[in-house]
């Protein structure tokens, strides 16, 4: 267990097995210092490209950015590379299988970005990309293109210096992943053959901070829904009928409150149905994260941290399921007032889920919740909203994980740490139900890098790191596998 | 007291005090049998104007509208007539002086009407008017087209048959009233003299059906305010940190519900300091009003009446204040979801005042409400928004109250009703404030007329017997004025 924590005693475990000891791959790890320019110009290029998935405006840049990948990853030295159809934004998919008898990993990425709304608050144009104080600068450099290059850039490390790889490989990049993956399940379903592996890497990612890498072992799952309370059939005159009849935004309000107990436990009956208790391992490994509520509620302008009694805001973030309101409307919303009394109120509601929660339940005890919770002379509606993610957690020990925590560990200089995460990536879980594997995150993005918001970074020494990273972990991979064979064999 | 319930014991009194006996004004009554095409004409003309006030595309068509109502009001016959600038849309004034010894009593009215969205709701297009079905069709004829050519054309009827009127009359037919007067204080201020009156009437208001007539006697007053509830500088990610910092929706909302008690009074310290006790004076007169919980709620679609415990419907919306959200705002409101938290989320209330509630000690206890019952880790901002009036309550027992009961005894064959009204119109005090008068609501539209909605309509019936019955006030008030005048002579 190079690199990771020993179940149960939360210490760092520093004996290494004499079968894992690193191979150097120094030819590769030479060609990349020797290639830095041709690199960087790559992610350049291709930030370049305004490949926005959600604008239908783009569709030509979203198509271009799926033929510049295509033409990278036969430049790299990948075999079979084709562009997939899905109906709307394509991926790419290739691959180089000639590491007999060695495991064959899938490599996840996606080529489009964000939108860069409010244009205004960036300090470079969004697609005009610079290298500027150590960092790249524009729409999509971290989230996910300059993850998608390092995996390709270390490939052709290794197959312009020494000619093969210690592993099989195949890509999978998307063009889809900022609007929800929407045809992901069923290209995963048409391409399954093509597309099985033993193990698979997630190019989209992030690390701890500049100086400590980190392997996510858990995501939260969530469902989103609508609730509607209505109370008469046309907006009335505040005037004319206040007092006399329920207000909806009243109704709805007090439906809210009464979604949480004083100790900030969500209210509603079977919600906490097979949550998994944080076991001592968890808590040892939140313990070693660094974190500090003081530093971080200054950073959001919070005057607090607030949530369920009896947790750390590490654990009510990755192991406790939450309830929380991302949406209300009602009534009157312009400059001023209007005396009304509207019919109805919405509110948009997305609960983040936990091993071992069950969307559909949840979904289910929310429903019924709804329906017995109407306050007084409401009618409350219900509606499902297109979010629905199962909770993921995946074994602390896995050969992927372990390869990960070496090739980190030779990257940064000291043992990655195990979190989770508090967000949700629905391909984790597409992966395990469609190609049975788990996935592990190997991204070299950081916190602070703006994704999604304007004015998107990405370290200049995280991107060399990230190339590293993956000609450490493919050699990884391959010692691994190799001395997981010869065990079996031994055993036989 | 004729046409108007006793004090104390609730039943009508039928004496008739011998000064009041009604002089019959059979010549004006009969001219306006003999011009009833050409006052039908008067609406219609009027009507196909869209002076909406509120838009200002329509500044044109509002000039125009206060054009109109100028010559027309020569036409008449009326003295002194003149358009009064106020800066935007200007008010008409014309007066007729000529009854030596008998009060002045002004007449209030609006030429500007409501805006006419959803077009696509409309059975005929709102601004080409017709006569159909019993019903003139189109935006304006109600309100408050209709309302203000009733007096003018009574007048007419007087001048053009005896020659002259049994009381002096002033005009004030104002552009604004659809939003909300803003320039009227500065009007009524800067024209004092010239506006000074003994009475007035509103030819802007309505009665109770088609078979009964009534008097509203008070009208609720209202202030509005904007509460905003912020947590974080910025929106979250709902999976990254839900559940670890306080949401402002949530918070907003558990404020919210703590605005009412279980028993659906204001939770608010000092809100109902001086408000008057219901008398049973009141209850009596609410007793008599037509009314009934379950047409009304079925014809709103309400549930059932909802409201302050121990209090009829009638008295929540008449004779007790309220607090009402009439919007509610904050994250992502579009289609689907954005999973977010958002940094804050507003709210606009509005509070419905009766005697003796002062706005302004109002205003002070909801903004104490405010800074003291912030829900935990939120900032809580406190706004006013420009709406504040004094609750309004008028003497049973004036000397144009007594008039109108006796005209529209005489229009509608029964006895008027004394009721209230929950709404709130700025002109009533504003007329107290600044001329120092009551203002008696003398119009005849219903509460079916769909006003300020699409199919705005108005009984031909219903303009009929409001032109007879302003025949009939006129000469109502001279002779309570000669009887009033000739007791205080017998007193001295």
């Amino acid at each position: 267990m190079d690199g990771l924590h020993c179940r149960g005693c939360g210490r760092h475990n520093t004996a290494r097995a004499p079968e894992e000891v690193q191979k150097s791959p120094q030819q590769p790890l030479d060609y990349l210092t020797e290639k830095q320019s041709d690199f960087s110009a790559d992610l350049i290029e291709l930030a370049r490209i305004p490949s926005i998935s959600s604008l239908p405006e783009h569709a030509g840049d979203v198509e271009k950015a799926s033929k510049w990948v295509e033409g990278r990853l036969k430049l790299a030295g990948l075999e079979d590379v084709t562009v997939l159809e899905t109906g709307t934004q394509p991926a790419v998919f290739g691959q180089w299988l000639h590491a007999s008898g060695q495991p064959t990993v899938m490599i996840y990425g996606h080529y489009d970005v964000q939108p860069v709304d409010p244009l205004e608050l960036w300090a470079v144009p969004p697609f005009e990309p610079v290298v500027k104080d150590g960092f790249y600068r524009g729409r999509g450099v971290d989230d996910d293109k300059g993850g998608l290059l390092q995996p390709i850039q270390a490939l052709e490390a290794y197959l312009k210096t020494v000619r093969s790889l210690p592993i099989n490989v195949k890509f999978l990049i998307e063009g889809q992943e900022e609007v929800g993956s929407p045809q992901l399940p069923a290209l995963l379903r048409k391409h399954k053959k093509l597309l099985s592996c033993d193990y698979a890497l997630s190019a989209d990612g992030s690390q701890i901070n500049e100086q400590q890498g980190g392997i996510a072992i858990g995501l939260r799952g969530a469902v989103a829904v609508e609730v509607e309370a209505q109370t008469v059939d046309s907006d009335l005159h505040s005037g004319v009928k206040g007092g006399s009849v329920q207000n909806p935004i009243n109704a709805l309000a007090q439906f809210i409150a009464g979604l949480h107990l004083p100790n900030r436990t969500v209210a509603i009956e079977g919600f906490y149905d097979n949550v998994r208790d944080i076991t001592e391992e968890d808590k040892a490994d939140f313990a070693r994260f660094p974190y500090s509520d003081d530093v971080e509620m200054k950073s959001l302008g919070a005057l607090g941290p607030f949530g369920e009694e009896g947790y750390t805001t590490l654990e009510r973030r990755w192991l406790r399921p939450t309830l929380d309101v991302v949406g209300i409307y009602g009534g009157f919303q312009g400059e001023g007032i209007k005396t009304i009394i509207p019919s109805k109120a919405t509110a948009k509601l997305s609960a983040r889920l936990v091993p071992d929660q069950d969307p559909e339940h949840i979904l289910k005890v929310l429903e019924r919740h709804v329906e017995q919770h109407a306050p007084p002379f409401t009618k409350m509606t219900f509606k499902l909203l297109g979010f629905r993610a199962a909770p993921y957690a995946m074994p602390r020990d896995t050969l992927p994980n372990r390869a990960a925590a070496k090739a980190l560990e030779l990257v940064f200089g000291n043992t990655p740490l195990l979190y989770r995460e508090g967000g949700t990536i629905p391909a984790m879980a597409l992966f395990r139900e469609h190609l049975g594997v788990d996935m592990t995150a190997f991204g070299f993005g950081l916190p602070d890098d703006n994704i999604h918001a304007p004015n998107e970074r990405y370290r200049v020494s995280m991107f060399k790191k990230g190339r590293e990273a993956y000609v450490h972990i493919f050699q990884a991979i391959a010692d691994l596998g190799s001395a997981a064979a010869a065990r079996a064999k031994e055993e036989l």
